[in-house]
């Protein structure tokens, strides 16, 4: 006898039985398809790597969140990877130093992190996503955004919304316009983060205040922003974010947040956050930072599927299968799943072809329903 | 600056570059959609899971291959997998205990090991394979070959070849007309191993002799085992090797090695080896074997696609890649997309079709050879 409780698994592991692992099939196939067909070539970074190396490239942010163990090997600190966008820009820094720019890469593969993400306990994710290597300005930013929405939507997504964010926004206006000391930038952005209005004036940040108000739907947002007398900093922020926005058009609703920090610790001027209609939480985030190690501009997102994967189970993805009798012709079935036929051969007498899930049976050289 | 050893990868642990990446991601969706098509469906275990759970399935062949480390959720040693088929074997002993059989389940996963495989220094490797659950006759072992050597031809091998093995021979035959005592099962199973006749004339297991020269092309070597007169168990899996190799047919070429023993801990009264002509050692391995915990029959295959990697790079997979101007028709260049164009957009003026590898230029509606 097994032990029943040895079966149990992680908390926040999971299996994906077949209708689950289907959809995650279909889902990081179609986005991974879609990123491809606009000239993003897929590139493959290992399950694990010196915990050094990933640690050094993601700025202090998120190493802690890793399984980390020693190589007996090399007697080195290994990670388990927690995000594939670090090895991207590893890759784009190194073997990939010389390639043309811009450089446009995509992956997609397991993450996994010690801890879940706030009450979210799933510690194992599917990431998926591109980056274009070479540019942070308005084409490369728009080229970006209209790909998540596409790679989203082939992905099953309906009725997908961005919301819009300028991360370094603060420290931009804190060098320039409405000048701020060292240490009163973190507390400015901590205020603007909890949108409150009274502490904001309290430490002296009453220049930021107007920034609370400039969110919600794009164009009144973008309106309010553009109220702000802050110069140029700003003025080229808005019109590249106008810009993106009338390249996006109709194809997602857009709001904007300039001053949402969370998830944008790497991002320099333009942040987006993706998400869909009835669809639980964030399913991807994107948006310029600048490559570790090479000081070069760059424009990324990531996916993260999983709760598209629950969304697209619900759809109906029933298919036709052939029952293939004991003796059957081996030739006609094999011409039918050429043209997509699914079939499952008897091995025995006892097998019976709805317990099995069929729909047809192969008679002579022909399908019949059952 | 950065350091440059920081950016190495631990031995065995590799980067897939584009062309490599693309070979791999054709060669996986190959053989998973050959095994779909056949009815088996994909599950998706975790990349972690308690080490207890995983070695416990392993009867002890391998789990100090696996890398370890403490979950600071549980306090328990969780491991990183090396094999998928004790995952899948966990599945059908526990969520799918209940699911009608033959239950067939294939899946598709990196698998990563603290050394590598004798010289080869590889620690991350692709895995694939097909598990049919509740059967190990000869129509379920015929089944299996056949989807196995369906998927590598669909991954790109050519002339496949297979040797066949008989795992618990020794077994079957010290239990019935070749008596041996307990220890000297293992003795007489090494010089077998050793194909040392003079060893095992000294052991006492002269009649085992016979089954060293029992070896080679298929229907030389079976005809050997057959002069073999050692009853019912040894006739019964003649019997069931021929009817597997006539299945077979001109598919693969055929060999036996009746008491080769390496790679086969898990397996019963089947086992086989697969090889392609121009790739480098063995690219995947089966047999029939017992779940374990559930003690059902079962016949299951992997494959290890990474020399077939290297040889698909080899080939010609240049695709043609429309280069977009600036201003260009968007609507047109997503009508292209769709046929199967793969595009490139042009992010500024200092963008050249040629240095981004385009073959091709819109122009108007229409793409135009460069």
């Amino acid at each position: 006898m097994t032990d029943p409780t040895r079966d149990l698994l992680p908390e926040g592991l999971e299996d994906r039985l077949p209708r689950e692992a289907a959809a995650v099939t279909r889902i990081s196939r179609a986005a991974i398809d879609v990123m491809d067909s606009h000239g993003y070539d897929r590139v493959r970074p290992p399950l694990i790597e010196f915990e050094k190396s990933m640690a050094g490239r993601m700025d202090g942010v998120q190493p802690r969140r890793m399984f980390r163990f020693v190589d007996p090997s090399s007697l080195r600190t290994l990670a388990l990877r927690s995000d594939i966008t670090v090895q991207v820009g590893r890759i784009a820094a190194t073997s990939l130093a010389r390639a043309p720019r811009p450089l446009r890469l995509c992956y997609g593969g397991q993450v996994v992190t010690i801890k879940g993400d706030g009450l979210d306990p799933t510690r194992e994710r599917l990431q998926l996503g591109a980056e274009l290597i070479g540019s942070d300005a308005v084409e490369a930013v728009s080229e970006i955004v209209l790909l998540a929405i596409e790679a989203l939507t082939a992905a099953g997504a309906r009725g997908i919304s961005i919301d819009f964010t300028l991360p370094n926004l603060v420290d931009a206006l804190a060098a320039g316009p409405f000048p701020l000391a060292g240490d009163a930038i973190e507390a400015v952005r901590r205020e603007l983060d909890a949108k409150d209005a009274g502490s904001l004036r309290e430490i002296g940040g009453e220049a930021y205040l107007p920034l609370l108000y400039a969110t919600g739907p794009f164009d009144r947002a973008i309106a309010q922003l553009a109220a702000i007398d802050a110069g140029g900093a700003l003025a080229s922020r808005i019109d590249g974010l106008k810009a993106v926005a009338a390249r996006v058009g109709d194809k997602a609703r857009i709001t904007l947040d300039p001053t949402e920090r969370h998830g944008f610790e790497y991002q320099s001027w333009f942040g987006f956050t993706l998400y869909a209609e009835g669809v639980r939480g964030v399913l991807g985030r994107g948006g310029t930072y600048r490559i570790h190690g090479l000081d070069e501009p760059a424009t990324g997102f990531s996916l993260y599927t999983d709760e598209l994967v629950k969304a697209d189970q619900g759809a109906e993805h029933a298919r036709d299968v052939l029952f293939l009798p004991l003796g059957h012709d081996g030739e006609a079935a094999a011409r039918l799943r050429a043209i997509g036929w699914r079939t499952i051969a008897a091995l025995s007498k006892a097998d019976e072809a709805k317990v099995l899930g069929c729909t047809h049976v192969l008679d002579g050289k022909e399908p019949q329903p059952l």
